[in-house]
């Protein structure tokens, strides 16, 4: 303990946990008037009015005009000197959408259902305005987002800007999602998929931070990978690289939404494993095959082990071709760990070129679905920062 | 012209293209008497004399005492202030060794069978041998060999030093093969498998000069890749990225010397195609089902375009997962040129995904099956460099 630290039970002792209940019920609920804060923290007004005084004196929290049950009151949120980042995160199903001051420290989160066939614009447009909900509760300004990071669960061309294939994101086709994201949200987006951005978080907050060489791949409903190279993510030439969806397991086998044959994808793609349940377990969803199978369902731990075989083959490809020293597995089907890793390691053990094989260690993720909302905030705070430093250089 | 040129036929012009001759010859034939010279320009003894002083004076050659003859003469060399370096680059039946005063100016090299199944120490004594008979040859000391750039057809672990594939050249298993490269040697070296150094090659000075993502395919006896990522070739965390040749093809296929089944080297391997050739052709070499079917015999056109069509499944999935801008194919089999990269390019327009499939080049190499002793000359100059700057820090 600092030894400058207040004795237990002092004056200032007292007044320094007011202050931390005070701040940690606005860090954890977001925007608050005084009376708010005094029902969640059971302090008197007075002592709040104090405490709320000193944070805004300190700089720690921001006090903004408002109104509550029609009467004036000042909201107190968290100071944010630089503005607040974003992240919006489409899924094939759902938008997941965040506003924070750093990566590190989320303000405020929420997610909403998507209809699997819907036209971009759509999607963008309701997605902002949760984000632009998340910012009022949280008494910001919607001038005060300065960054946001977007995730598409489908290969972006850095050229075109649009989904790498036809055949993914149907609702998607031909829009440049960078420039209708920022119409959407009306500040500066960067776009990236899932899997990179899953592997960004991953790589900076997650299993592979200091890792030089590493591949983190995510498994939810679809399959895809971010790759680490020298410490960074690499994109490739037209930014659709870690394409291990897409990987050849089987040429004969089904029809693939790409437009090829036995993808990874169709084999341990969501449609592929509630396929396989369907005669014996009925219209079962994701969630229900991963839960049935932590909790023994062996058919369910079955259908997850030949996932992780498949998901194995694919992956002592990536080994011969890139050996790298890690590999990460997250998204939702890493929820059943071993059940999926345990074959997928030995079936690398067996396929991959003996020195390669034997150099990479295969771990879950970490950060667990919330990989790629943390990416896409770290994608968005690199912005902020290079912004801010061409205004620095302005100035 | 530059003005200052003497006038066609005056005496200094005639001077000038003395020189040039006798310069032209040593650069050729490398090290020479004077006498040598002479008889090998026309030109008489005295203005031989004359010219060798000059370009002596000048720095451009260097004189060696030796003999000729039994008697004793002074050799004349291209002066190489310095020093030297080599090539020394194994195949699966042979080594290539070269002399050069950089990677650009090759002075001398020379080829050698070796039995398939030799031992570590023998190929690397007799590879010494030929590049010490080289140096002897071009009147250079032994001490004048500044650093050699080694190629080994197999994967090797940059942890161990060893070859990363225990059923590969199982003549070396065990061998740390840069330290025991410098023993033969005794100079420095640096070691890697030859399709990484005819990626070097091609980066340096042939089919993917500027281009920062890209893979150079050797296809020989075996196939393997360099991966160019960045503007620079990538190793992996062990050393052994690049390994395509152990991509499954086939998950129930023949079993490949790595110890895997249906390995794409098992599919495109020279074993396999001089297999498939037998019942119809006998017992044909590489070579000869290469010369064959560029003169039309449609069975040896079928089996190398079958080649094609299994490197482009392995190329798609390589495509899929790095999205390269370029893709060059050298080596041997690479000779047959649209015979083999017709359907490899088919396939890949058939199975990548259709952005990365779109924005990938395949193009043939263009240094031929010298890419990768280019390679090795490259790897050697940047050691030489190193150890001149080191030196440069150091006085």
């Amino acid at each position: 303990m600092n030894s400058a630290s207040p004795a237990p039970g002092s004056q200032s002792s007292l007044r320094e946990r007011n202050l931390l209940r005070v701040l940690d019920t606005v860090t954890s609920l977001g925007s608050l008037t005084q009376v708010e804060i005094a029902e969640q923290t059971g302090l008197s007004a007075a002592t709040v009015s104090n405490m709320v005084r000193d944070l805004h004196a300190a700089g720690v929290v921001s006090l903004t005009p408002g109104t509550r049950n029609g009467r004036r009151a000042v909201h107190v949120a968290l100071a944010t000197p630089d503005g607040v980042i974003g992240a919006m995160v489409f899924g094939d199903r759902d938008v997941r959408v965040a506003v924070a001051a750093s990566p590190e420290r989320i303000l405020s989160s929420t997610r909403m259902p998507l209809p699997a066939e819907h036209a971009a614009d759509e999607g963008l447009n309701r997605a902002a305005i949760l984000i632009a909900d998340l910012l009022e509760q949280l008494g910001h300004e919607p001038s005060e987002l300065l960054a946001v990071g977007v995730g598409i669960p489908a290969p972006i061309d850095s050229v075109s800007g649009q989904v790498g294939s036809s055949g993914i994101l149907p609702g998607w086709r031909g829009v440049d999602i960078e420039v209708a994201a920022g119409d959407a949200l009306r500040t500066p987006t960067q776009v990236d998929n899932t899997a990179n951005l899953a592997a960004i978080g991953e790589l900076n907050a997650g299993a592979l931070q200091g890792v030089q060489d590493a591949i983190h791949v995510k498994m939810s409903y679809g399959v895809g990978a971010g790759l680490i190279i020298d410490g960074s993510l690499y994109r490739g030439s037209a930014g659709t690289a870690g394409e291990i969806g897409h990987v050849t397991i089987d040429d004969r086998g089904a029809v693939c939404r790409c437009g090829n044959r036995g993808c990874l994808d169709t084999v341990v793609g969501s449609a592929a494993i509630l396929d396989a349940l369907r005669p014996t377990h009925g219209g079962v969803t994701l969630k229900d095959v991963i839960s049935r199978a932590l909790a023994g369902d062996t058919a369910c731990q079955r259908v997850l082990g030949d996932a992780g075989d498949a998901l194995g083959s694919a992956l002592s490809a990536v080994v011969n071709l890139l050996n790298p020293q890690m590999i990460s597995v997250g998204g939702q089907m890493a929820r059943v760990g071993e059940l999926l890793l345990g074959p997928a390691r030995r079936t690398i053990e067996r396929c991959a070129l003996p020195s390669a094989g034997q150099s990479v260690t295969i771990v879950p993720g970490v950060l667990g679905d919330e990989a790629d909302v943390i990416g896409a905030l770290h994608l968005a705070h690199e912005m902020r920062e290079t912004a801010q430093r061409a205004g620095l250089a302005l100035a």
